[in-house]
Parts: C-alpha cells; structure tokens; sequence
C-alpha cells in the first residue's frame, strides 16, 4: 500500500532519494537497505560510494536497488565505516550509467563524493561558464556543475568552497558529501526536497525520508533544516547556515504522493494528512453512493479517510497486481484497455449495479483516469464518480520532479468540467487549495507568503528559472555533444 | 492489493498456473497476459508452447512472465493461433529450465505439449515402471509421467492414450494439452485444482483463475467440470467423462488465500467469500480494539469485513513495500526484524498507543506473526491481538501446493495458547472449520461426506498417497541421477 | 600452426572430438585440457559429465572450452573421479544447448552418459522405430538413437545392451561411454573416426588424438581397434570385439587435415605424412618459381616438404591473423575481399614482382582460393600456381564431417582446367589418390579393398547410407516438431 | 604467423594502436576493420568515436574489436563521415572502461576525442598541477592530460590549444584528434611510436601500421613524420611542425616484435628485417644442428632467415594451438608444464633424438623459454640451443610498452651463461646490437646519436623521466581515490 507506483505514465514522480551513514561496521549494507526504502522515490538506477579511510569505493548500476546492492560480491567490495548511496528515477539528460550518482572527483583537498535529490535551476548557465574556463564534464547531470564550482572555487577549505559553490547555484538540492574528512550534508534555503538526520547508537544516518531510517532501526533525530550545512566529522556534528535567511518552502506534494504513507515529513504523518485530505475531499465534494472505492495504492489512505467522513462503505472495487510489466506485446483487437489491465483488474462482482465515487492522488495527463472509469463502467457500475486528492496539476516543476510539459498537463488546457467529460465520470471534484492546507494542519494557504511550495499547483515558482528563461543556452550544450552508443 | 505475496516465505503457495488459446492470432501474446494475471500462482518460471499447423515454438524462462515474455523477440518466434502456457513455483526436484513447462514430445501421433497444474501422487512409483521399460526421463517432473504413459499407451488415438494414462494416475491435476489436432483440457475427478473456460469472439480459452480472462476481456462461461475432458478441434467442442462419477473436492484454500480476490472460483466471488471469512471470524471470536488492521495484502478483504461487522475503524497500520527483495545483506546488530522489514512498516504514527487487532489469512510457521507482532510493539501498540482468517494449518498438501513438512508447520505443534505465546500476541484466535464453510455459503461442513478439499485443515484426504507412503521408492531413482552445473 | 582453422566456410569440417579420464582426482579438470586439446576439432559447443559414485554432473556451454570450462565454479561442480567430455562442431539438426553432448539417460540399469564422434548413418530410420514403440527424444542427435536403443534392449547388463544397439546402427562412431560401473570406449568396426588409449600412472584416459594424451602429459598405449569395446571398471580393463571382423577403413582426411599436425593417427605422425604429400606433390606437379608459399596454417606441413624436395626458398607470402572475426560490417565500395582479409594479408613486400606456387591442403567451394589468386596478384605476383595437398574433394562424407551438399563441391562440378579459370591461378594441380597412398606409406590404394575410407576423393562409401536412401523419412519426422524460441 | 601474441605473459606488450578514417560513408565500419587489423598492439579494450556533423557518437567495449565492433547495433550508432579508434592492452592505473579510449570532452570549443598511442612521462606531475588548478579527472589515463592541457589553455583556436598542451608533455605520443572542424594526427618530436598516412579515393586514413591500410584496400602515402600535425579539413591536409626540429628516435623494437610482419615500419618491411636478423645471428653465433625451429609464431621469419643463411632444415618441430587460454584448472600432479601446454606442443616424432636450434624473438622474464626447452628434452630432443632475434632486454620502457619491473628482467640479473643455465639450454645467444643496426640496414649503431630508441637494451632514455623520477608524486595522487566495485 505504498503511494508511489512504479510504472505509471500518468504520475508525476520524485526523481531521486538520498541516504548516508557515518562511522559504523557494514556501512554501505546499510546504504543498501535505506535505498531500498526509497526505492519510490526512483526506481531506474542506484548507486552507493564508501569510503575506507584510504579509498573511495563506488558501484552504480541501471536498476532496483533489490538484485544489484544485495549481492555479497557488491556490497563487499564497498569497504569502509562511511557510505553515500542515491535511487534515481531520470534526468533531463541521457539515461546512462554516467548520470548515476554518487558522483565523484578527486580535488586537491582530497576525493568528494556527492548524492543530490533537487534540481538546480540555472545549471546550463553555470555549466556554459564553467566550460569557457576549462572545465570538462563527464556528465550531462546537473549536480557535476556543484562539483566543478567546489573543484574551481578559490577557497581552502572543501567547507568554504561548497558554501561558495552553493551560494551560486539557484533550485532544490538536498545533499549528502562524502570526503576524506567527514559527512556533509545540507539542503537548500527554501527546503523545497526533504532531508532528515537520524541514529543508531553512535552511528549518525542521513536520509530523504523517515521510512529510510525505520527500515534499519533508526531513530529519529530532526529534519536538516533549510539553508542548514550539518557536518559529521569524527564524534563532532557541526550546523552551518552561511546563507541569508528566508522562509521555507518544502514540497507539498510530497504530502500528497511522493512520501510513503508510513513517513513523517517535516513533522506530521503523511498517512493522517492523507485521510484528513480524504475528509476534507468529502465535506467540499461529498456524492450519493454505495460504495468509496480507491484507485490503489495512492488513493488508499484518502478513500480511507473520505469513506469514515461520508460514512460510505471502503471497499477494494480496484484489485491491483503486484507483478508489474508495460510492455507486453498487444494481442490483438479484441483486448481492450491493455495497459491499465497489466496493473489494475475491476472486482466486477462488487461493483455491478453500484454506485461508486473513485478516490485518486491526483489527474496528470488523465489517459489513466479515462481507462479506470471505463474499466468500473464494463464491469457494470451504475454510476462512477471521482474525486481527487490535490487540486489540479496546471504547472511544471523545475525542483526535480519529472513533470510532463505544461502543454500534456490535462489540467492546463481543460477546466473541470472539460475535465469530466474527458474522463467519462458523472462527476469529477478536485480539493481546493486552502482544503490541502487545512489537511496540513493550516488554517489556508497565506497567499503573500506560502507556507509551501505549491507551484505546480499555483505557477508560484519560488526561485527564478535561470535556464528555463534562457532555453537558447541549453541548445547552444548540445552541439558537437557525445552520444553513447 | 493482491492475494499472493511473492516472497514470504511463511506462506502456502500454490504452485502453477496455466493458461491456453485456441485459434486466434497472436495466440503466444494473449497466453503471456493471461500468465502474468496468473502471475501470483507461480513466480520461479514460465513457459509458452505454440503450434502453427506445421511447427511447435517453445521458450521456456527462470523469472516472471513480464521481462520474459513481453518481448517482440520472444513472442515474434512464438508463431501460430493456438499456444498453451505455465508458470510454475517450485517443484519437489531441482529447480533448472527442463523442469519448466509446458513440457514437449515427438510421440507416434506427433507433436504434444502438455501444461499442468497440480501433483501427481503416485508418480515416483509410476515413473520407475517407465524406466524398466525402457521410458528415458528428460526431467524431475511428475508431470513427464503422464507423457509417457500417454507415448507408451497401446490405444490408437491420442484421445484415448490420454485417457488411458489418466486412469493411471492418482492425484490432483488441472491439464492442458496441445497436440497437432487440437487442444484438450482436463481436470482430475475429484476437481481439486481449478480450471475455467471463456471465450472471447470465436477464440475458446482456459484459465486457472477468472481473472485471466479478464485481462484479455474474454467472457467466463463455466469452469471446466471435475472429471472432465473438454477437445478443441477446429470449431467443435467436445465433452468426455471417462471416470467413475465421484463427489467433487475443489481446494479450500483457493478461497483462502490462493486465488486472486477478483476471481471467481467454483462460482462464488472470492473478494466476499474473504469478506464473509472477515465477519464470520469478528462474530465467532470478537475483541474490544481502537483499530482494525490488515497484515497486507492477503489480510485486507477479511479486515475489511471484520471492521464492518464490529463496527471498529479499519486502518494501515502496516505499510507494505512494492519493492521486494530478500537478499539483503545484514549491516550489523541494531537492524533488527530485517526481513520482515524488508516487507513491511509499522505506520508508527498511527499504532503508538492504541489497541489494535491485525487479521491474516493463515499461519503457517508462525515466523512472520511473531515479527509483526513485536514490530508493532515496538511502534508503541497498546494491544495486538491476532485474528486469523482460516483454521490452523495442520497438514501438508500433497496436490500442487508448497506446504512445509508437517513438523514445521506451528499448528501441528502447538495448541493455540502456545500459539499465541510463540507469536506474542495479546490474544490469538482462528475461523472455526464450521466458520470458514459457513463463509462459502454452506450450512457447515459435511463430515461424511466433505464438499471441499480441506486435508491442510483436517487430515482428510481425497486419495490415497502412494508415493508418500512408499517413501523409499524415491530413494531408489536418486541412485545415479544426473546434476546440471 | 593449427590443422585447423575456426572459421573459415570454405572448408570441410570434423564435427567431433571425445575425451575421457577414469579414476583420478580432478577428472573434470583434465577433461577440460583434453578438450581445448581438441578445440580444433569443434568449436561450436562443448560438454562434460562426471561420475561421483553416486552422482552424475554435466555441465555444456555453447562456445570455446576455454571461457566455459576453466571456471572454477564450472570445473568445481563437476565433482567425481570419473568423467567425460565433447566438443562439437555442428548437426544437421539444430544447434541449441539440447544437442550438446555428453547426453545422459537414467536407465533401468542407472545412469548412462555417451559422448559421441561420427555419425549414424540411419538414425532417421531407427529413430521413427523407437518413437513408434513409445520412446520419447530430447534432441535431434542421432546419438540419442543408441541411448533409447540400450534403454529399450531385452538383454540384462548394460554392456550387452550396448553391443545389442551398436549391432543395429550403421555409419561411424567413436564412443564414451560413462556408466555407475565404469566406462566403456568403442569404435565402429571399419574404425572411421579415431580414437586412442593413454595412461597416466594408473589413470586411464581415451581421447580422440594424441595431442590430447600430450596435454595432460600421458603415455599414449595404443588405439582402440575397430569393432573394439574396451572396459574399464575399477582396476580391470577388459576388450570385447563383438562383431564380425572386417578390413578397417579409416578415414584418410585425418591425415590430410582434420588431425592437428602433432598428432599420431593410427601410428602415423600427421605432419610426417603431410610433409611427404607436399614432397610428392612436388614429384607429381613440379612448376618453375621463385617461393612455395603456403596458405596458412593448413598447407604449411606440406609447403616446406614441397619446398625441401624443389629446392626452391620457403616463404611466408601470407600472413595470418590471430584474431578471428567474420561479420563485421562492409563500410563500402572501396573495401574488397574483405572475407579473406580478416584472416589472411598479403606479404606485399615479399611477392612483388616474383613467381609464386601456394599450397594448400584442399579446395571445397573455391571461393577462398579464388580471392587468395587475387590478392597475391594484387600485391603484384608475377605469377601464381596453386598446388592442392589432396585429390579433388567431390563426394559428401556421411560419416561425422559437415561437407557441402556434393553439388556445392568445385570438384564435383568441373575438371581441373575449370576450376583453374575458376580461381584464377596460372596452373593449378592436386596431389593423385595414389600419391596419397604413397605418402601414407603405401605403395598404392587397393582398388578392390581400400586401405582408408576416402569417399570424399573417390565415392567408394564402406556402409550403406540407409537415410540417405530412404530421404523420405526426415521429412515425416519433421511434422509437428518442436523449435526453441 | 603474426607477431604478436594474445596470451603470453613472458613477452613485452605494445599498449596501442589507433585508426582514424576522414569523411566517407562507413567510417565507423571502417575503423572497425582498421582496428581488427591492429588487435595484436591491444587485446584488452577498444573504442571508436565518429562525428556526424552535429554530435559525437561513441562506444567502448573491454575484449576484442570481434564481437563487439562487428554488430550491426554497435556500428549503425557510430553515424557520420569521420571516426577514430583505439585498441588497448593495458595501464598502470586500473583496467576499467573508464580507461577506454576514445576519450571525450565537451570544450569551449566544441566536442574533442582523442586517440593516444605511446605514454606521457610527465603526467602525474601535469596532472597535480591541473587538479589543484580545478580540473576534475575521468579517468587514471595519461592521456587525459592532454585533453585538460587543450581546454585550460590561453589559446583561442583549438589547434594552438592543442600544440600549446603538446609543448607541455614529455614522451611519446602518436595521437588522432576528431574535433568539430575536422582531424588531427600528431606525432611526438621524437618519432616514438609509429604512424601513418593512406588514403582509399579521397577518404584519408591513418594507422598505426600499414597492415590496417591493406585490410580496407587504402593505399600507403607516407609516414606522420616525428614532430608534426596533419590538420585535415574538408579537402585541405595541411602539416604543422611547430615543435624545435631533433633527431628522430623510433622504437626499434617494434621491428623485433611489436609490428606485424606484413608491415612496412618507417619505410622498411618488418618481414624482411626479421629474416635479416636470422641471417645475421646465424652468422654470429652459428651452431651444429639437425633442424632450426622457431618458437612460434614470433620466431618463424628470424629462424627462416637462420636456415637459409646457415642451410639447415627449417622445421616445425613446435605446433601452437589457436584456441587460447590461460585460466585452467590444474588436475593435479600429474600434469607438467600447463601453462606451455595451453599454446605449445612438441612435434615429438619430429625432434626425437635430433639437435635442434629454437630461435625466438626476446626473452624477458625467462619462465617461458624455459618450458619450452624442458619440453623438447621431454620429447626427446638430443641437444637443444636458444639462439634470440635480439640483445638482451635490460630496461624497461617508459614510452607505452608494457614492460616488467627491471629487477624482473632476466637480462638485468643474469649474464648470458646464466640465463643460459637458468633456462637449461645447450647454449645460448643472443643478436648484438650492432648485428640489429645492421639487420635494419645501417652500418651500426651510432653510440652518440643512436638512430632509433633501443633504451630497453642500452638504457639510453631518449627523454627526461619525470614522474619516474618524483616517484614520490604517484604516492600523493593515491590518497582518496576511486575504486569502481
């Protein structure tokens, strides 16, 4: 009953987790299963680097984190008491093994090794610059330009040249560093991707989510906090904040789908926002029906929710398939919503005859949503209802979170109705802006000062776009760039 | 939210799964759909058998359906309108790809592939006699016996040599045949393992489970009856009942645990034969809880129905992960519970203080209980009591089912206050035999004269066990046996 | 300076070579150096099965021994003091894992694995036999005929069993034969495909040639005699000859160029014998230039002979590359003759302006030959014999060499002169059949009971080729036939 | 017959050869060839990067250009008109296809790969001082020096660039640039290793040698001479000489071993200079024998050449298999000399009681010529004597050859009568160095302006040795390295 949902066109999708020990025996085992935690948070490659006081060690590989980083002869070649690891889900870029991080350099303060979930926002500027001063990149990822900033920075100390570096650069980032030193990790000013701390006896662990720290006994210690540089050296953690302060902006869509259901992010259950999501969905949009169904697994705990508020009956009307798969050859005309079927099946028997109201996260491109409503309609519903757990999806983040363009987005070119008619359902109701602030614990959403980042909702980018105003730049990247075949 | 739990290894399984088209085009493609819906009866192999009119096409794979069969270039070689399919779990033999079905041979009549899903209970005993005769075994199947005796047969027809090797045989088996004139499905007198019939236009199907029609929108028509033999030869169907009529014995657990929620086995829809489970169990054995909660995913209809019935909130308090894996190396001494962690994750936010009853559908070890229990525990439960949602598991399954060796199954052992130690549970009860047959709709169960196969819960079997009882026959054939390195 | 060459179409190819050690530590291991001994004689596949006293193992690989079996992994679980191996070059079946030898039967009489070199020239009509009394086939090997051919005797022992199904096949076979008693080494009674006895200490070894007894640092003891079946079971070596004697007929091709030039065949150094060829190759069809230049590796033998007895400079006018390759890609117009490029390169510096005579051991198609001529001319040959270490090959061996159907033969289709147009050559001449003889030692091949089984020089085959005759039968056989995807 | 030999550990090794072709169709299948052609200068890795206008197109692959470069998949990724490879054999640093060249970087001015035959002896000094101006390495090549000089130069164009970084590095250098404006192929001052220029119509080819012209049918201009750049452009060649004009110092050891016999090296063909040495070391140190025998196959033109000067049988009395390998498990006691064994038999019936001279090309650490003298005594040899096709081999190579540590040279520990004794021959000698100048067609060696560098026999170091130097340097590059797991 996770809340991500592995092979899904029609999510947005988290693109990256982080997770980091320092100073304990089996430390990259640790990495291994933290990731593995996060695995929801990017399921396309992994990769762990460890360092054993002398070396660093790094395996990256194309895949899940389970049948790559469980194996002995991986995990025992990651030697040392200090370990970085990253899941990612897909870059801009080419999706090849040279994107996967952790990234690593050898500086002249010694090796560095980097694992970010974010996005910088003005990365191909900085990159342009950095390759008119000589510097190559291996990668087409955004986070080598940190690296090369550190790399290139005037300072002494690695600390000072990342701050240096960091103050440069515009976005998300959320950071795990490994060095010959320590541990660093840190988290942009506006806090926009999570990043929590946590410990096992002496051990100090990083991780994107708590989840992450649950899965190896962990306790929780506090979020890294915006603008927060945390370094672990020895038995000695030191705060840093160099940067001016501002008021936080995390992600709020990690409370409605990317977080899983069991974490807790900057403080509250994602589980209980999401049934209070589900209550507020029913007193906004409330519907006559027999049965509140979800659309699993991520509508679970809001039907959950709504089915308590409207005093309806909960019931599994979709059965969803745990053994995944998209790509099954089509056999023919006669089988009908193919892709759909591959991962969810109508329990037919239930709802012929019934009225039901569908509970979903959230409508994207609503090619899936129209398939599901006419999946309920064959199996013979009486009527089909859906009532969404976030408002509509209208803008593109730029925060590492792969969204199709604003143009694929169903929410920005139809209004509701449209909306409804295009999936099919005899009604269709979004939750309201303040309505999502209010399952947050908030009394609204404070329109000069949002407690969130709320953009792709809103379109109130909290950062400029450096890159994405000047798009020539990127164009101008690509001419003579390698390819691998 | 399936029933079958790829990999736990403190549950039954059932141990095939196969499905057959006949004539239609991209026959190969439609039987790789119908074996992934079927997926969760099988996860260690699959194989699809086609014949064109001239050639048979067999590839046979280690792994799921999807991965394997889902590629252009394995379905592309599987050329014809009629093919046969199997996913299998695990065998008594080795694990190795020639123990993979469909199994083939070149016999006087032509070509012939045959899929299985069940046991042969006297096969080790028939198998020797081939051997002195001079039959040469290509695999450790029990389903290679019955090629045999069809190959060596002294009828003319392939019809009646199959008929006559059945006779031979004892056990539980739901068969499909392909052969160079048709295709033929059976199923064992007694109707232990299920086999349904659909169609979809003018294409005749057979599935183990509903739902593989449903994945390629084919119309169920009934189940193929216990005893009976259905041909398929160009547009005429026939039915033969060569057998002595006996009363059916159709699997129990199916209804448990096997079957997917969304099928409907023998008649009856399994989603609320679990929910029936659910309320029969919350009427015979209630307790006084905040929460009900789901051991997911096979435990969530019957927590559903039990919640109903006792008017207590249904709640995740266990969150499952899609991410499976079980290899993981263990870090050191603070992770604990690392497997069943690996599975599962105490919604920790929600349990901390509260009493809670959690519903499974079996125990078989006991291994993972005692796990869940003490991980919600540790996440602060105030109370865990245990309700399970079918009675104590006491025997082995000697018709197509994984069962441990009856020592190691709890309920053999222990009575259910020992039971409820082992687990620590703050109280441990089970669905009465009685309960469970109520649930199916019957007035109880009749012991003279039982309406279903129940041996796991009662002892009572079907058929005689001739190779479990001439155990030393077995012994005999290890002598010189072949091991592929 | 190999007899054989890997990959070149243009040649006739020995399809098998056999090895077998009985009873020393490490059997598998000095298998897998007997067979990359005999690598030459197949490169396609390659297998091996050990006899532990209670088990049987085998493992088989597609591909070099070397890469497959020197893995210790491989190696390790091939357990047992017994074992024996094949390499392979080819069927007229097809070539998949199945095929691979040794095969392996469990027999009323216990294990029994056979490794096989020729062929049985009427398997198809046995086959259809035993398929008809109810056998089932795995492969399409005519080996397997001897196995169900033993497995389905009347008689009692596994040794009479074995002398009743050789009594039934015809055509060529060198055999191992490993048993739960001992192992069994025979040959055909015309002796067609070799097979020689070693000892090192008191290990008992049988291989295919010599250079395999050199390997493992063996004493060669002499040849297994047609029509022999040699015993051996713990300390006993025991020799049967259960057949009707007749005159031996080995195949003289071994001489020519199967058998690698540091081999003893039937008492005769190979490259003793090939150097005479070249000496009366010189006799018979001496031409005036300035180097004899042979065409590498296989003429090189008879090349120095013919140099030493014209008493002209031996040069190497052809260089040849190690690193073989056949499919590369054609980039364009400009690149010609590339196919023989990638193995052979003209000493351009050498021929330039002089007279030239190459050797080599045989013509099939011609086509090499051909763009050889052309080469040396492009590299400024003044002129360029072609001298042939053999009589024109016109005739396709039934006996375990993948020949050319006879119609694909240059020789089968054109006189001397047409085949020197045909390749371009300013003279062309092959050695006479009697010539051969002589350089085999004897004065003269006996027309009326040949000494050699030279079938593909003469068309004089010593068996009747049943499935030849009776072509029919592989086509009803075909019918319903399985194919691997 | 070639020179050089995949699998010998007793030999020294080139550690390149690259192959770049200019504007045609095809390039990449083109370099594919060309590479194939050069495999004996480099087994373990290969690249080719192609240029299509518009971006680079690359592909590495550990192995062989065979079977990775010969697939249609590889090759029609590899679009455009221009390409340039390499083959590799090994490094100082790590074998990790990070180390593969091409090597890529985006520049300020455009894509730029380069191809590197030869070893900078100043690179780890280069490389400090760059790491600690901000450049980041990829890899532990020295090549990739070169490529951080050209982006972190002052110049504008990348020509300047390129020269300006050149006049930077010590050592020797054959290189192929493929920039966005066309081809660049260079030479070091001193003319180290070799390469050359072709061309096949108006399609310009270099190589390292001439035999990669011959397989694409191109035809020979001239060599790169030491010390320039050839710029080609569209249509435009134009040549650079930008460097202070010195001797030219090629390797001579690429006559003795390293170059196909097929190739003219620096104008001379490599064939006739080895059959010239034989002819030489006959007359220095001839002795009494039965037969000449080359250690094949790198010995075969030396001992030709013997023969004919000391008219004495040329025979095979060595027959080496093609079927390579080195990685066998050892049986056990029993079997001596393994390693030999896997590439070399004795021609027993051959040398049986005969004295016999073998003649290779070097001896390097000795173990090698060893077993193969034990082994003709095995087989039986009267007297057997080592006469070698060069002086003793003293130093190791700092230019890209592989060579051992010098204390494991035999030549550096021993005389020439003891490693006579340590590798049991009746006698033994070796060519002088005057009798090698003399082979290559000079009067002799110039002992104050030697014409070739020949520093692994005299020690006479053409350059200064920096990093050998400081070895000091490679210690601090060390700390906090990356290990690829």
């Amino acid at each position: 009953m996770l809340t991500t949902d592995p092979f899904d066109d029609d999510k947005l999708r988290e693109e990256c987790g982080i997770f980091g020990v320092y100073d304990t025996e089996g430390a990259s085992a640790m990495v291994a299963l933290g990731l593995h935690a996060l695995q929801h948070r990017g399921q396309e490659a992994a990769g762990i680097t460890s360092f054993d006081e002398h070396d660093f060690h790094t395996h990256r590989a194309m895949g899940h984190v389970a049948g790559n980083f469980d194996r002995e002869e991986i995990i025992g070649g990651l030697v040392g008491r200090c370990a970085i690891g990253h899941v990612r889900y897909s870059t801009t870029g080419e999706t090849s093994l040279r994107n996967v991080q952790p990234l690593y350099a050898d500086l002249a303060t010694g090796g560095f090794a980097i694992a970010h979930n974010g996005n910088i926002s003005n990365a191909m500027t900085l990159r342009r610059d950095l390759v008119r001063r000589g510097s190559i990149f291996q990668s087409t990822s955004d986070t080598e330009v940190i690296i090369h900033l550190v790399a290139t920075s005037g300072y002494r100390t690695l600390l000072d040249r990342l701050i240096d570096a960091l103050k440069r650069v515009e976005g998300a980032y959320s950071l795990l560093c490994l060095t010959t030193e320590g541990m660093i990790a840190c988290r942009d000013p506006l806090g926009i991707r999570p990043l929590v701390m946590g410990k096992l006896g002496d051990t100090i662990i990083f991780a994107s989510e708590t989840v992450a720290l649950d899965i190896v006994g962990a306790e929780f210690i506090r979020s890294v906090e915006p603008g927060e540089l945390v370094v672990v050296r020895g038995t000695d953690i030191q705060s840093h904040k160099p940067f001016i302060p501002i008021s936080q902006r995390p992600c709020i869509f990690e409370h409605v789908y990317f977080s899983r259901p069991d974490s807790i992010v900057e403080g509250i259950s994602v589980y209980s926002v999401r049934k209070a999501i589900g209550a507020e969905l029913a007193r906004e949009n409330g519907v006559d029906v027999d049965y509140v169904i979800p659309v699993p697994d991520s509508g679970t705990p809001a039907a959950i929710g709504y089915a308590e508020a409207a005093k309806i009956p909960f019931e599994l009307g979709i059965i969803r398939s745990h053994y995944v798969g998209r790509t099954f050859i089509q056999p023919g005309d006669g089988v009908r919503h193919l892709g759909v079927k591959l991962k969810h099946n109508a329990n037919r028997n239930l709802v012929a005859g019934k009225r039901i109201v569908l509970i979903d996260d959230s409508i994207v491109r609503g090619t899936t949503s129209l398939k599901i409503v006419q999946m309920m309609r064959e199996a013979g519903a009486a009527e089909v209802h859906m009532r969404i757990a976030s408002p509509p999806t209208m803008n593109s983040c730029f925060y590492g979170v792969d969204t199709p363009e604003r143009s694929k987005l169903l929410a920005s070119r139809m209004d509701v109705e449209e909306m409804r008619q295009f999936i099919q359902a005899d009604s269709l109701a979004f939750l309201s802006i303040d309505g999502l602030y209010r399952a947050l614990g908030e009394d609204s959403r404070h329109a000069d000062k949002p407690q969130y980042c709320d953009a792709c909702f809103t379109g109130d980018y909290p950062t400029t776009l450096t890159d994405h105003e000047a798009h020539e730049a990127s164009d101008l990247m690509m001419l003579g760039e390698q390819k691998l075949a």
